[in-house]
């Protein structure tokens, strides 16, 4: 190591610390605008700077990034900062693996078969396998592309004619699948829209119907995407009833739990995903509920063998090792492959299944605690009983958007609004295990505190907006 | 911060402190087998661990992970350790943004905007803008992507049906190619291998042949993909000429420069990609040659907007300010994505546009003396002239692949072996900026030492394994 290095390294870890401070004083970073930063910071590259310079806009940089590991960020499906999910993190990017043999990552391809095996016994697939993702869109499109080579084997060659394929979900399911769709070629318009029920989750009467009509009109249905955790209410659609109607129809079925898998450690929820082990493909985001840095996100498959069978290609001067369970590179949709793994494994190793359950657990108790805190409070209007961690509410007569808004502008939370039922609802999510009730109830102080000179909205949106 | 973070992150620095004395003195770990590391390390998750037994694991699979980031790393086409793009590295992984809109990424998405349009710039995009993709795979394919829904513009709604489309690309372009004309749904079989010259270009007039047949034959070509450095030779497809091809026949062009883009950083040898500017979109890895950690990948686009085009989805809990040209989620692939561009900003910034130009330079010198090393030496046979910055050879009468074993075995280089031409050759990757003469010296040293016992062979390999 070289004098310089060891001293940059230091000057580093001096910056971190002084972020750690400034999130602990002020866990909202002062609010800019993209002109403001543009004209103060020197971004521009080109000239090569010193490294005084650097590190001096480096700490000015961080200074004005948004907290996303404070106990006021409740604006993301992620919060927080785990000790030993962020260890990991370091660590794999100082040691800069490619995950895709075992020659070039070595006991890393096997930390990570470790594991996605895990996980996927976890989730019912005692026989399965999986594999790291860069997040859960793109782990989702790997279950859209396994069930489509499912159901048409010579289209991975040969493209695919004929009938459209169509696929189903919920009306509150995930955009990555009309975007996947999009992108594998199937046409956005053929993931059909499932009605849900009043707590927000598909019913499988209406998704029997929708199918059954696109068979009778000539259309080929080959998937059905359960949510397992929807973005804004949290909801759990009925995978075992689903999972009866993919009976019926011979169709696959894809759990999408980027954020509903971690209850798979909870004793007291995990029956929120009962008949996960019928489906054939799961995506599971331990970014989100447990609080390992982006991205962490695994595509699980009940059946070993079906990623390699999707996405193996020859390359001789890479792939030399064909024997071996750990060419990992032959079952991705990557080449060159981040170290994704070793997080969530320190993460793990840390807390352990128990310790992992716990904080499942405790993240449902705070949304129930807040959930209580909003019926309470006369201000405050309930939008639906939490399904999971999450809790959507309105300030009485206020603009859910400039509530938002001037929370953020006063450097009191960041919480974002979304949309329940053709109204527009504070979203506030509880996803970080080092927040507790007093977090909670400062949240809603700054609420009605903020909402005393916000703007007046019944909050009804119209239609397209939704 | 609290006492047991602190403490955490103080051992985790003495951890990579270790480390780097390590690769210092032994820059090869010890070889294992996957048996021998599963029976010796505790990988297996489920019961927590204190910090005293993890940080020993911790440090145990550090010292058994192939080391990447030293001078004996010749395996693939990133090596090295770039301080600020480690540093930045640390500090994005610390922060936890994700990148899809200003409010909860905020300067670290202009930081995204002003690297992109800066390469955008560099391969002649005046006008243009690109985006961070998880690995220059998935870069190929959203270039890919965003030509066919240039061709069909109804397709990304409705699906492609009709004329099977076709697209073009080198007999040595990167395996991803097929493997995403698989998940687009295009066919693996429609991508054209098109032949190559001597010294392993594309030949546009069998390019050109190659796409009149097809049309002849009622396909569909939509796209030609030209490669700026193939993955064995670093050959350099003549850009120009194939751009010349594309405008005859109104196909769009997409390069893949993941190794060569960074070439457009040389006044002496950014000639290479003469002709890039008339292309569509362009992918490149600031991974590779440029040495910042993985995944450094851009997909870089002629035209603003067109990733917006293909992209942009509905989601209004997260896209709340259309008008922003920060809301870089709605061109992306992904939801959810971590900040890969910090630390190519960072190491930029420390070096300049000059510095890292002779970079380059540096590596291209590098492949340079080691052909003359190899053409002086009797015992070793030059399988071509280097392009650019790998050199295949061979050992006269020794198999190339029982070479490369015994040096990894015995401890002394990572390095792989390829096909050229029906022969299996050593390829010497040169892309670690750190290294100079005296290291490809030690290498060659290695190499003869090994050869003395290593197999014999004539490389010849059989057509299929090519």
């Amino acid at each position: 190591m070289s004098k310089s290095t060891d001293e940059r390294l230091r000057r580093t870890f001096e910056l971190l610390q002084a972020q750690l401070r400034r999130e602990s004083e002020e866990p909202v970073a002062p609010v800019e605008s993209a002109e403001e930063l543009l004209a103060r910071l020197d971004l521009r590259v080109g000239e090569a700077v010193d490294d005084e310079r650097l590190f001096a806009t480096l700490d000015a940089l961080v200074a004005a990034t948004p907290r996303t590991t404070t106990r006021r960020f409740f604006n993301q499906l992620f919060s927080g900062r785990d000790d030993f999910g962020v260890i990991g993190e370091l660590i794999a990017s100082f040691l800069n693996s490619s995950m895709y043999t075992f020659k070039a990552a070595g006991p890393q391809v096997i930390v990570e078969r470790e594991v996605t095996r895990r996980m996927a016994e976890l989730v019912g697939f005692d026989q399965g396998e999986g594999l790291f993702v860069p997040g859960g869109s793109l782990s989702n499109m790997v279950g859209m592309i396994l069930a489509r080579n499912a159901h048409r084997p010579e289209g991975r060659n040969e493209g695919f004619h004929g009938a459209p394929l169509t696929l189903y979900a919920s009306r509150q399911s995930h955009y990555s699948l009309p975007k996947n769709a999009g992108m594998m070629g199937l046409g956005r318009d053929n993931v059909r829209e499932v009605d849900i029920d009043s707590e927000g989750c598909m019913r499988p009467d209406a998704l029997r119907e929708r199918i059954q009509a696109d068979r009778e009109a000539g259309l080929d249905p080959f998937l059905i995407v359960a949510t397992a955790g929807t973005t804004v209410l949290g909801a759990f659609d009925p995978i075992d009833a689903i999972a009866d109607v993919a009976e019926e129809f011979g169709l696959r079925l894809h759990v999408d739990g980027a954020l509903g898998g971690s209850v798979s450690f909870s004793a007291r929820h995990r029956g929120m995903l009962a008949g996960s082990d019928r489906a054939d493909s799961f995506t599971w985001n331990a970014h989100k509920m447990l609080g390992v840095p982006l991205a962490a996100s695994v595509i699980l498959t009940k059946r070993r063998g079906e990623l390699h069978g999707s996405f193996d290609e020859q390359a001789s001067y890479l792939f030399q090792d064909a024997a071996s369970q750990y060419e990992h590179g032959t079952m991705s949709i990557q080449c060159g492959r981040r170290n994704d793994a070793l997080k969530f494994w320190a993460s793990w190793k840390s807390h352990g299944d128990a310790g992992l359950g716990a904080r499942v657990d405790h993240l449902f108790d705070l949304a129930r605690y807040a959930a209580a805190r909003v019926e309470s409070d006369d201000a405050l209007v309930l939008s639906k009983d939490p399904s999971s961690v999450t809790v959507c509410f309105e300030v009485r007569g206020r603009s859910s958007e400039d509530v938002c808004e001037r929370l953020r502008l006063e450097g009191r939370d960041l919480v974002g609004y979304g949309v329940v039922d053709g109204r527009r609802v504070v979203r506030l999510a509880l996803v970080n295990g080092a927040m507790d009730r007093a977090d909670v109830d400062a949240f809603f102080d700054d609420v009605l505190a903020v909402a005393a000179h916000s703007e007046q909205s019944d909050n009804a949106i119209e239609a397209a907006a939704e």
